[in-house]
């Protein structure tokens, strides 16, 4: 039996201001295709299918093309839950329809914790629920974390669970020790949000999402599949891709890890600024990929963002270096509400702003001679 | 061949700050029963499925738990296509999968004029949709009206029409003469929005959703359904039903109406305050009514919504009917920016606003010995 994890598409996200829906069509493009090779027994989506309860409409209309090819026109079951990113109530819409034709879409936890089969493999399915939400199904007041919630669910599921057959869970959730990024929104304000890796082990697999990295965890067994796309700069080193898995009638299975390539890469690069603006350096690059520009230089420099988007148009964000190594010892911003300052003290403050060299004497003397022809100047109109 | 007419359901629709949504699944618990005993060929369902884009969770389930009701466990085919209330893209989301189970859902315009066919008439789609879509989608600049629109469409339609069997319009449209209500949101801000009767004269019968009379409009074949229930109380006075179209094969049909009743009615009383709550007269009222009431009492009045509501706890509304008789020669409220007034000149402002009686010489005397009183004993103080 094969099917292919994917989760954490996140489609209609916003990454630095920019819509993703067009890479992320692109790299569905591909994933579909992939599932037109691999025809696989089912296509599993571990959450997050939106990036927030009301998606944009593009975003309504790339998930609904894509998931018809895949269902309908490929005749391939598809097993996704909702993440935390996604309204269980809206994604919900249609559902018992979608269930005609294998499409096993469980936006709402309810009380039915009978599994899917399809060909030899029971997939339980566990969507996003908040430990309330829980607490309030199974009429259990001593749930109150996501860890107490998952193993009342996981204990429900097992009491009519064939532990002859292989049984796989599909979920969205944070287990403990996975490696977070930036661009996954906490479960949990307050409490960690985690649950204990142990809960899972009647499952021969643990699909899950979340966790946007495919290696965010290690595991035998309960795995991540990543996230659709890189959606934050602390993302920029991982490596994407969905996860092939072919299973034995005994649980054992073997997993493949293929890379779907986004029309741009997001990623980072540092310099001084007139490196980066030298074709030496741009022309071996991808100069439309979504960057994060770190600058090396010290002094004072004139709209450098502007002059690095005239080489890479996709700056998402550009910071300083000295920024990060002196940043304590600086403010960013002088405050208009300051008492008023002279001149001299003035650009003292804004040397300091702008540089990490010293405000030397002789630099002082030189500055207060140019103010005072200045001044003299202005007086005299 | 049989089918019901019905619009404008606006699930999630809040009337003065309350939510229809009990309301509207009481009425709905009655068109599944309605559907169950007719038996018809098809629901027909003329847009505004829900009252606004982005409808709350609670009338995406109940929307859900409906159509499923009727499509799937009643094996009805279902027409719906999208009104101007609803997103047209979010509605359309899995319509590909509900055809499968001739649930035919239109929320959309697309450039697909083909009929559904079912038991032998010709249902033709038409979701609402702007000028400028509609402009868009078929390449025809001179459209810029509604009614340019329509008969564009049409004229679409009737390219490959089959004029030997029976042909519906379903849509969601003003026609011309139709009589509006305070809940119907205007389809065109300056134009009219309004399409003329001529341009359905290739149908047997026009399935319209929009105006929320049944009797909206006098035709003998374009019709409203009327929507689910009274959503404003200019409304009060209509009868709301649905229409069961029992159509030949030549296209000639006979129409009946069924009223569906809803747990509470909207409806306006008009009164003194004693006489409401004197309990003659509201032990033979239905108090739980949603309402409107209309004062006549002249004079100052305190409090007269608490006191209402104590017998009829879902006033939404309260007016006076002087504030209706003078309003004209009255302002409502005292600007507190006015100049500074005597005690005594307020007052007068005062009497004026409350009642219909003239401040006369008589009453300016009494009122002025009192506050003279007052002031004197504020000042001992």
């Amino acid at each position: 039996m094969k099917f292919i994890h994917t989760a954490d598409w996140h489609l209609g996200k916003l990454v630095h201001g920019i819509y993703m829906t067009e890479d992320q069509r692109e790299v569905l493009r591909q994933f579909v295709e992939l599932v037109e090779e691999e025809k696989p027994d089912a296509v599993v989506i571990a959450g997050d299918l939106y990036d927030r309860s009301v998606p944009p409409t593009s975003a309504v209309e790339l998930l609904d093309e894509i998931l018809f090819k895949i269902n309908v026109d490929l005749k391939t079951p598809v097993v996704a839950v909702a993440g935390n990113h996604d309204s269980a109530e809206r994604l919900s819409f249609g559902s018992s329809w979608y269930r005609q034709s294998q499409f096993y879409l469980t936006g709402k936890l309810t009380n039915d914790f009978q599994p899917i089969h399809i060909n030899g493999v029971n997939f339980y399915l566990a969507p996003y629920a908040e430990p309330g939400i829980v607490r309030q199904l199974l009429q259990d007041d001593t749930i109150h974390s996501h860890h107490d919630a998952m193993k009342a669910l996981i204990g429900k599921m097992e009491e009519t669970m064939n532990t002859n057959e292989p049984n796989v869970f599909v979920g969205h959730a944070f287990v403990l020790g996975g490696k977070t990024s930036d661009s996954e929104r906490a479960l949990s304000v307050g409490g960690s949000g985690c649950v204990g890796a142990e809960l899972f082990e009647s499952f021969s697999y643990a699909a899950l999402g979340h966790l946007h990295s495919p290696d965010a965890l290690q595991h035998e067994k309960i795995k991540y599949s990543g996230s659709l796309l890189k959606y934050s700069f602390s993302e920029a080193n991982q490596k994407k891709s969905v996860s092939i898995i072919e299973m034995e009638g005994n649980g054992s299975f073997t997993i493949r890890y293929k890379s779907l390539k986004p029309k741009q890469d997001l990623r980072e690069i540092e310099g001084y600024l007139e490196e980066l603006l030298d074709p030496a350096f741009y022309e071996k690059q991808s100069c439309n990929d979504y960057l994060k520009v770190t600058l090396l230089d010290e002094g004072a420099l004139i709209d450098p963002i502007n002059k690095l988007r005239q080489v890479y148009p996709n700056v998402l964000h550009l910071e300083r270096k000295l920024e990060l190594t002196d940043a304590k010892t600086k403010k960013t911003f002088i405050s208009i509400k300051e008492e008023k300052k002279s001149e001299l003290d003035l650009f003292a403050q804004f040397y300091h702003e702008m540089t990490t060299s010293e405000f030397t004497q002789d630099k002082k003397e030189i500055m207060a001679d140019v103010i005072e022809k200045a001044l003299k100047e202005e007086g005299a109109r």
